[in-house]
């Protein structure tokens, strides 16, 4: 198998490591976060404040570029880097997860996923051949193979169904690929059953994946049990592999995933909550709209170098927000980016320099998981 | 009395003149497009992004900022530039036209203008004191008298009760001036009524203001009717004195107005029409929803330089509008922005070299107030 990561360092004290990944596009620094660009864009942000705030790989959905404007559209124009003018890598997921928790009917047979879409009520049917077709027209440099996903909770005989038919959609993803520059990853799924997790990750780790995803975690489970099944797949996935934790999470989470060793990660939070004016400090986050802020000229977080924080007050920010302004969902989602990708930088040079475990503890110490009281 | 514009060259067969306004964050080059920043904002734009687009000068409306935030607000974070991030002119109006246009209820006395807000329903009461108190806390470079608004069609009696009274507002708001430093400019009124009109400009005229601007226009007239009240009102303006048509037009009413001798334009067409996917070219303007730039690779106009078309296809701002992106607000209202700046820039440099004959000629010959067919 060919070698897509190079592991530079490791902590003495915890799983976590740094190292780089290469991708048709270019190499990415681990670990990283990759913001979401659903339709093609990462929302309210263009290319170029993306490369600002130093996002080096973004993420897009294949269920709703699928959808719409269509892969064989976008494949047309160019491919996904072109048509939304960013030139440096992209991860596409297989658009099982949003079958599942977007897609008006859904039915999971042996053959695929058959939808109704929650923009129009069309008829679909998402097999594991047309997962990987839609992600090599769009020219994903990361793509990922069609998972089922198993709601939480679920029982042992669903979870086991569920995760036998990935195995069996994992195989038929890998044979249909047709670009090897592009590179392929396996979900392994088994729900929150050790013996489930633990025989999937065996089976993914079987075939000739690029790497590998821990898939259907944060999807309600208590956080015990995110870090759990984190710790029983991880240390199975040989070292030379990259380790992806699907849509997680809060900065919390990162930290404690990194901890055990995860590579990658992705998450509307930062972007969303953006949206809604939940803004993440050093300290803890801020509710924007809250009136204390009305008349406060400090920026969002003083330690805080981002275009947002280095040009507009808090003060501002709540009016613009207040009066729903355009710019508010804009320079909101700068600075909340901003924190995750620069929180992923700092974990990195922790790493790389022997301090991780101080990191660990200056960040918790700041931080409350509370409203900021700076 | 101080002179505040300098003629640099005027058009030897139309009306058309190009100077230089001079105000407290600098000059501004004549003729200008002032794009409208209603709320502190030019809606989902950044102050650099207005900048390179070329924007001189910016709008705010009195109205919008006394209600959300608040001037006394604004006046102790520094003033509306620093507020939002700008730092270049701005111009704000009286309040009077959207106390007209927004308020859910009102009433015009001798004293001020009675209204309800908006936003919350709440009872306020505009006087010309309190518009240039605002206006003042604000720290806008160009302030506007507080006039009344004359519906249109209106009564010669209506209008002629209108029109003295903002005779009579106007004395008051230059009495009510306080820093010398920023400008105030006098609103023509009158209807559609020569002899209003007339006798109105002469009673501004003998006042001391820095500039004339002439408004009640643009509110549903015939445009022979707007193109004749200028054509009355502008020749009485002495030569040192800039001319400002209130809330005009489309391109066509620019180039006309420009070859009236008008100064100055703010208008929303550009940035709204931009969030309605109607966007201008040199061929005319295209609705971008439509079906035929689904696959059209090519930009919004092969002749524009705008940060939109430098980077993104028809096809890819179909889709964003389609998807409702908020990245779709953004480029669509650069491009239209960019195009509304650039055709001053061309009229102005056209003044300056003697060609503007020749230049209203190739404007026409290109655009066809139909939608574009390049």
């Amino acid at each position: 198998m060919r070698s897509i990561y190079t592991l530079k360092k490791k902590c003495a004290h915890t799983s976590a490591r740094t190292g780089t990944l290469f991708t048709h596009h270019g190499p990415v620094e681990t670990p990283v976060f990759m913001p979401v660009g659903t339709q093609a864009s990462v929302k309210a942000l263009t290319p170029e404040e993306l490369i600002n705030i130093g996002a080096q790989i973004i993420l897009g959905n294949t269920y709703h570029l699928y959808l719409r404007p269509g892969h064989k559209l976008i494949k047309s124009m160019g491919g996904l880097h072109k048509f939304m003018n960013w030139h440096r890598p992209i991860l596409t997921d297989s658009g099982g997860f949003q079958v599942y928790s977007l897609a008006s009917f859904r039915k999971i047979v042996e053959k695929g996923a058959i939808f109704q879409s929650h923009i129009d009520g069309s008829r679909h049917e998402l097999t594991p051949e047309l997962a990987i077709e839609i992600q090599e027209d769009l020219g994903s440099d990361i793509m990922m193979a069609l998972d089922t996903c198993i709601p939480y909770p679920s029982t042992w005989e669903e979870a086991k169904e569920a995760t036998d038919l990935t195995t069996r959609w994992a195989k038929r993803c890998l044979a249909a690929r047709r670009d090897e520059r592009l590179l392929l990853f396996g979900i392994v799924q088994g729900g929150m059953f050790e013996d489930l997790r633990k025989r999937h990750t065996e089976e993914l780790l079987a075939m000739e994946f690029d790497g590998y995803a821990l898939g259907g975690l944060s999807v309600g489970e208590p956080k015990e049990l995110l870090f759990q099944m984190i710790e029983l797949s991880r240390p199975m996935i040989p070292e030379d592999l990259p380790c992806y934790v699907m849509g997680v999470g809060t900065p919390e989470d990162l930290v404690e995933c990194v901890s055990r060793g995860v590579d990658m990660f992705d998450c509307v939070m930062p972007t969303r909550n953006a949206r809604n004016g939940m803004l993440f400090t050093s300290y803890g986050h801020i509710v924007i709209k809250n009136a204390r802020f009305a008349t406060d000229d400090s920026p969002i977080d003083p330690e805080c170098t981002c275009y947002t924080c280095r040009n507009y007050s808090r003060a501002y920010l709540r009016h613009l927000f207040m009066a729903r302004e355009l710019l508010a969902y804009r320079l909101n989602t700068i600075h909340n980016l901003h924190y995750y990708i620069k929180l992923m930088e700092q974990m990195r040079a922790a790493i790389q320099e022997g301090e991780f475990v101080q990191f660990k503890r200056d960040f918790y110490s700041k931080r409350q998981g509370q409203e900021a009281k700076p």
